[in-house]
């Protein structure tokens, strides 16, 4: 409520006594100049009126604003505010606004979430079909994962979720998770286990602990480009090795080991991001064979491994190491809710020791809430099932992309048919930017990201998009890729009349 | 299970095929060499009979190791594991751990969470005191924020909980902590306001956006080190700046400014930890001052402010802060629940852009859920009422140390009555050492934090310790500070038997 000239809002509600409200308010303003020297407070009666409380609590603000020097009353002239505690405010007032641009730190100058950022924001609106985010359907939820939590808090009186944990998490989550790691292979005890608020902190993480100035990070191209972000804000380099339809090709790595000794191989063995390819496992051996040779640490992200629609999943690289150099990630993000962040990391015990150390002064800990929740999933077996739930629904939805492609796709484009994870990833026609065909499908309403997100030089991959399709309905998929090949189809006509042979014949001025 | 050198274990429960959960572990067995070249699978039934399986199941499971070349059968000769396979693995095992010291950064060399991590392993004990640690007792937690948030979730199939937010947090939870900001004084939009996973992300993002190498940071001394440790990380240099009854020393501050130049100005103005001074008005007034004139950020952390038990609060540094120079942080760790890990930032809307590019990296947004109960929370309006509960019983919890004190508390100790916060700050009796003092109590199973944890320089803060008021009981109180007093009576008598000029009395060998 505004009363000539001053600002006053009163919650009856909370214990702090009413005349302290509005002292502390009018204070405020004074104290941010907003009130000036020699300005008149309101009479007590007019604004205890328009407040709606009582004469005596407006007089006793205004006695605690006297009291502290802020006003003074002076008979038949009203409570004046006092010039002596505004002069240095005033001052204050005429300095200008930080110049921000040399103040931010280097570290922080290389960010910048560009064109994703507006493709998410674009991606949340309910009239447009996104094949853009890498999430689950809302509806495709384990939603009884939640079932209980709150009685057992309340009722039972188990505080323990709304309290701190362990920087590495509770052991017993951690225990939990070490027996989902046995039934993949992993035979690792709750201490080798860290919780992680999602797995982009493990990569973070990893980026502190493990990088110096200089050092190289080797990775796929293309790849997952918030984790190259985190390398390369620690002033690492990073260098990529190309995907080919069984994976990372080893011998360019190996090439690469050579020559570089890098610090650092990161690696989506499984379902790769963007590109859905599955590591074959002689590669998968070889990998770990040259990281022992070389001494050079993995970092496994295995975000999607367990979303497997096909076969059965080859061995994490996890399983096979046998000295240390893998340190595994995942996250509970793509299988069980997002919104709850949490993820873990299977490391040797020095390394999550140096891990939590950094993790401490990052967050304390993750939410005990999240690790509650995700607990009991797994250990009453809820996960397992829903994850069996979410490959039969995800591979009809594979399917359903991959079928509405071979119907409506152009002469010329090809995309993958993965075997696991999120995502289909597609060639255009020769001469289609990806970049335009972003502009052109959003008049039509359908998201996705292009492939020039996913590599670390600028223009490549313009002639490639990643489509996403665990988010929209089985309609909206054959929809939405419709619309999408229409668009790629438009492009092609008006690239077609902006050909200069074209103008020739349309303009034949020479 | 165990059945003659293989490990299975079965999980009839998931909906991976029991073949090939056989499949998956043996083939694992083998490629971390654990099963060598030569070994000989159980044969077929007594491997199916010991699992309580069929015979057929363990047959598809040899059939697949066969199909991927690990294994071969030989009529009377049953399934021997292959050497071909092996030999690669053989050699990668003759590799060792790597060297994890020269592998870690120099970033991650300085942290050490040395005693304090001991310190709070000791205070989870049942059978202990603890006068150590920050945080609230479990049951005076307001278990109502939890009320009725499932049953949204699950019967209005409100998903927003589990999903994404953006990385700046909830609209929503931002415009009801503008709505907290207000009452406060601070007329902030929602956009200068950003959730954080704890206020101590605050710190570190302010680190890592903020601090180049060889930047200035300065801190009130004795200080909060967590906040230290974040800043030091980034290869900044820590100045601290003493403390008195009014505050930290503005004087001594201006001079260092002058001098040195810092970036940024790192200070609890209310209810300081661990010092428990609450900032005077002039001083406030001061130190707002002087950052626009020399252009230095304040970093305003405000975990304790809304914790006033005698008197009204002090304005905010924010609150005066006419031209976006101060960043605030504060956190519903101390008011609600820690567990939750949910604090925020106020600032100026280019800061709060690149604060979130960087969180971005680091765990991508704060837990969905925990959001939810907070927005929730703040809505109905429980948070203000739990705020003025805490406040009535953390003044007594104070009095009862306080008192407690007076009684107990040998010649020459002094400590704080603080106004608000968590603390009392002690200076012990002269000669008697505060990590003396840790085991010595320990003993009588009390613990606190020795004053050393909270200064920049080795050697400072051993004559005193902390003692935090609001996680024991009351009778507790009264119990651990006649022990703690005790223990201080003990070392002062041995201080005495170690005296040399005793020493000297007892053998006069001179």
């Amino acid at each position: 409520m505004e009363v000539i000239g001053i600002k006053i809002a009163i919650d009856k509600n909370i214990n702090t006594p009413i005349y302290l409200q509005i002292f502390e308010q009018i204070r405020g303003q004074i104290l941010r100049g907003e009130l000036m020297p020699g300005f008149k407070l309101p009479p007590e009666r007019k604004l205890a009126d328009s407040l709606g409380v009582n004469r005596s609590t407006v007089l006793n603000a205004y006695r605690e604003l006297k009291a502290e020097g802020f006003v003074e009353s002076k008979v038949g002239n009203g409570t004046i505010v006092l010039a002596c505690i505004q002069e240095e405010i005033n001052k204050t007032n005429e300095f200008s606004e930080p110049t921000w641009n040399h103040i931010f730190s280097q570290y922080s100058a290389g960010f910048d979430s560009h064109m994703v950022k507006d493709l998410l924001a674009l991606a949340s609106r309910k009239d447009v079909i996104s094949f853009a985010t890498g999430i689950a359907a809302p509806e495709s939820g384990p939603i009884e994962a939640l079932e209980g939590i709150e009685r057992d808090i309340i009722e039972n009186r188990n505080f323990r979720p709304l309290l701190h944990s362990p920087t590495e998490g509770f052991v017993t989550l951690r225990s939990a998770i070490s027996g989902l790691m046995h039934k993949r292979g992993v035979y690792c005890s709750h201490e080798e286990v860290m919780i992680l608020s999602g797995s982009q902190q493990g990569i973070d993480i990893a980026a502190r602990v493990l990088l110096d100035p200089g050092d190289i990070v080797v990775a796929e191209e293309p790849t997952f480009f918030p984790a190259v972000q985190a390398f390369k804000a620690t002033g690492a380099r990073i260098m990529g090795v190309p995907v080919d339809e069984n994976g990372m090709r080893i011998d360019d790595l190996e090439q690469l080991l050579q020559r570089y000794r890098p610090k650092l191989i990161y690696t989506m063995p499984s379902f790769h991001n963007p590109s859905g390819v599955d590591m074959d496992l002689a590669r998968r051996r070889r990998l770990i064979e040259l990281a022992n040779r070389y001494r050079i640490l993995i970092m496994e992200d295995d975000a999607y491994g367990d979303l497997c629609y096909e076969g059965h999943q080859l061995p994490l690289l996890k399983s096979m190491d046998g000295s240390g150099y893998v340190i595994y990630i995942s996250t509970f993000s793509k299988n069980v809710y997002s919104g709850l962040r949490l993820g873990w990391m299977v490391a040797h015990k020095k390394v999550v020791t140096r891990f939590a150390q950094v993790k401490q002064i990052m967050d304390l800990h993750s939410s005990s809430l999240s690790q509650a929740i995700i607990e009991k999933f797994i250990l009453n077996g809820g996960i397992e099932k829903h994850i069996s739930k979410l490959c039969k629904d995800y591979k009809y939805k594979r399917d359903a992309m991959c079928d509405a492609l071979s119907r409506f796709a152009p002469a010329g484009m090809t995309w993958t048919r993965p075997k696991g994870g999120y995502y289909v990833w597609c060639n255009l026609p020769e001469g289609i930017s990806a970049t335009d065909l972003v502009s052109k499908a959003a008049e039509k309403k359908v998201v996705f990201v292009p492939g020039t997100s996913f590599y670390l030089s600028s223009g490549q991959g313009d002639n490639q998009i990643r489509l996403n399709f665990t988010y929209a309905s089985l309609s909206d998929i054959a929809v939405g890729v419709r619309y999408l090949c229409e668009a790629i189809k438009e492009l092609t006509e008006s690239s077609k009349k902006n050909d200069p042979y074209m103008d020739i014949e349309i303009n034949p001025i020479v």
